[in-house]
């Protein structure tokens, strides 16, 4: 719950009355709804053309927008240069999740081993584990039954979720989240044929898993630690649910994956590149910075231009359309010509 | 265990001895097998005359078919008009699962908030947590390392299975089964660019995930929770292991997804659909009712007819094995010319 | 940490000085490097001779290669027969993961049944719950959070890694390796239409999941029970991430998937398989041995012959790659065939 002043400190926005009418900046708003469904103390946003009929009728108590959107604005508007940004700032103060804590709170049923030295803020739920050797940034938060293994370094204002498993001596920058049930630090797929014992001889695998600044991943996912050198996530990356990252791939800055994707070993991803859901990298290759993969494409080899890719194995977007089109074409023909 | 009398009365089956001979129905069945490997107390069934062969030399104390085969059948038959379906109802009594439970069984090593009131009856194993304001129906399991975040509103007779993470809100009906390492209710992949920071800011979700009645949900699942509003799992449904269930999607009743299915957001899913394993929603689309998409289809848009489909992208099934035979005639074509 | 003299043994490798110099073989290696990052008590390989121009300046103490690197090594050599295998091999000397535990090591806040006989030698972490009716073998770990459900019987030095969930009934053999968030033992996803009820009826699977010898699962997979039969993963077999293995799958010695392959109901693969990430088996089909299956294949019927297969639906990969050849000519044609 934040005051409509509060909200448009931190969201930079301009507090316009309807109809330029004076507004009662002290009303505490008490989280966000629809522009359709919204009541008296909730708040909405519009960001997109599309919705601008909803916003004639709203019952919002303000509305989050645009200036070319204020005129048709029935309410209080929050006029804000980039309204999808400003909706993404506002949501932080209806959030279960606390940007940090403030507190020292450890509940009897964790367990942290002795030899961790606790910071001054931070929380520890129930059921949740901390081994030796673990060092935890100031502000961060460790979910029930998540569980941090040896030698883990995790920086401040992290959020590790519950049932989550980071492995031994994986790093951790600051304000990063991984979500419940995933795997930091698994084991790589690497292993060696034995010809005398006549079966595989597996790697373990001297690498780690390490992440920078404000990286967020999703719900059960699998992230490998490298064979001899890290497995990478750098600062911003962006990561959904139950992807698979192999070892010693690399994801540059501000990447974003979408659910299910698959890194293959040796997957390097450059910056900005946004990725679809399914998407599978055949591994020991580069991916250029601002590059756009579709959903299921499956990349077989390094992209080194940037541009928008699609297909099986992947090609420009362009052509993937029109050999898709070129094909249904062909099919019809085919029909046709039967019929005669 | 159950007796046969009591077997036939549940499966609504008509006892017959073999060549009519009288039957001691008081005998205790213990469990099923397939046709040739059951033994004195042991039941299996018939509903595929695939297996036929099978039935005349089986050792099973009974056999669960339908009339037409009875003529066959050298050992006690339990007739009933859909062996299949008798034969799912008959495992549940032979099921580690219990569809209920009768008593208050808390394990000492769970931790319960103060604040949630239990049921008469409900079993929470060693290292379950179950935080505060949760709300739990009668009957219901909460499995060893489960978590049941805040505020969260279980129905009854509920399996709540192993290390499964039910996130704080969400609403789960009643007889629901969430499988061991499933997630209920992360955050959904949703992110700004901010500009003026040069990185992500992401939207932290203000809906919950909604579970209607009778529904099970597999292995290793993630379903996130909505961006505003919810994210719906209507009565009946079922869904396999390692499916990505993104924001604000819909899958509506008895509808059956099966392995790693991706949806993304806003992909709203008819009534009784039936999706095979890996298929990718591209997300803001509707799939009609009845529909059935074969595996590794990648849908790319709405679906208004029913049919069954396939393909990357989807097509209906008979279009798509037109294609591929005709790709196939292509290549075989192609390389006749070029030995000429 | 090992000392030189002791690894040579353990690989089997001739240890020759730089120019024939002698070696102090007892000096203590503590761990690997990258040839072009190793220093003084580092050790490096070299198995592919795309690195060799990184040996010549190698600031290791010694590097595992073959005879017929050794002329390029300016460092102590240790010279085998396999430097790949030599590596995989070295590798567990320097592992967080023991092939065994030496000692019997409780943790106060795991949770044993009282019905559980442990082993002289075995390590129970914290979190970590063992139902009754549970047998284990000597030497085993079982890692912190990981819950171990009735009547599980484990072998000896097994790693049951963080959160794993291995349920009941359950068989492993010796020397396996089950990866943090894994399930196994989940329902399998059968179920049967009630048209009475006019909703499903969930089978309750009766089977269990038997795992041989020396197999290595990793994180986050799913790995469902057989509806009668069991589910069965023979000795030797390697697991990546986030596999999909429904019940009455049956996976053949030493055969190895890679990440996100999903196994539809009682696929049988043969010994020796090599199956690429996210690759789909459509079920109720028999694969041979020693085949190759590349990324994202969709396997739709019997594989007779082995072979290396590719694409959607699979064929021989030679036919695959001219098939993609001849449409991109194909759409070349089109668009020249346009401009004139």
């Amino acid at each position: 719950m934040i005051s409509l002043s509060d909200l448009c400190k931190v969201i930079g926005a301009k507090l316009i009355g309807a109809n330029n009418a004076p507004v009662d900046s002290s009303i505490t708003i008490t989280g966000f709804a629809e522009l359709e469904d919204a009541t008296a103390n909730q708040i909405a946003f519009l960001s997109n053309k599309k919705y601008l009929s909803q916003l004639k009728n709203t019952q919002a108590n303000a509305v989050i927008l645009e200036e070319d959107f204020l005129a048709n604005c029935p309410v209080t508007a929050l006029v804000v240069s980039d309204a999808y940004l400003a909706f993404a700032q506002a949501t932080h103060f209806f959030s279960y999740r606390p940007s940090s804590v403030q507190e020292q709170k450890i509940h009897p049923k964790s367990y942290i081993d002795e030899s961790v030295v606790l910071p001054k803020n931070v929380q520890v739920d129930a059921g949740a584990v901390i081994e030796e050797g673990c060092c935890i940034g100031d502000g961060t938060v460790i979910r029930a039954n998540a569980v941090l293994s040896k030698n883990v370094i995790l920086g401040e204002h992290c959020y590790i979720d519950i049932n989550a498993s980071i492995l031994h001596d994986c790093v951790i920058g600051n304000h990063c989240v991984i979500g419940p049930g995933s795997v930091i630090g698994s084991e790589g797929f690497g292993t060696a044929w034995d010809k005398q014992k006549n079966t595989w001889c597996s790697i373990h695998h001297q690498g780690k898993v390490v992440i920078g600044d404000n990286v967020e991943i999703g719900a059960n996912n699998a992230i490998d630690r490298g064979t001899i050198k890290d497995t990478i996530i750098e600062s911003g990356v962006r990561m959904d649910n139950l992807i698979m990252m192999a070892h010693n791939s690399f994801i540059g800055q501000d990447t974003a994956l979408a659910g299910q994707v698959g890194m293959a070993g040796q997957t390097t991803i450059g910056k900005r590149v946004k990725v679809a859901g399914q998407v599978g990298f055949a591994g020991h290759m580069e991916i250029a910075d601002d590059s756009i993969l579709m959903g299921k494409s499956m990349v077989t080899g390094s992209i080194k231009e940037k541009g928008v890719y699609a297909g099986y194995p992947h090609q420009k977007i362009e052509l993937w359309r029109r050999e898709v089109a070129m094909h249904r074409r062909q099919l019809k023909q085919l029909y046709l010509d039967r019929k005669k």
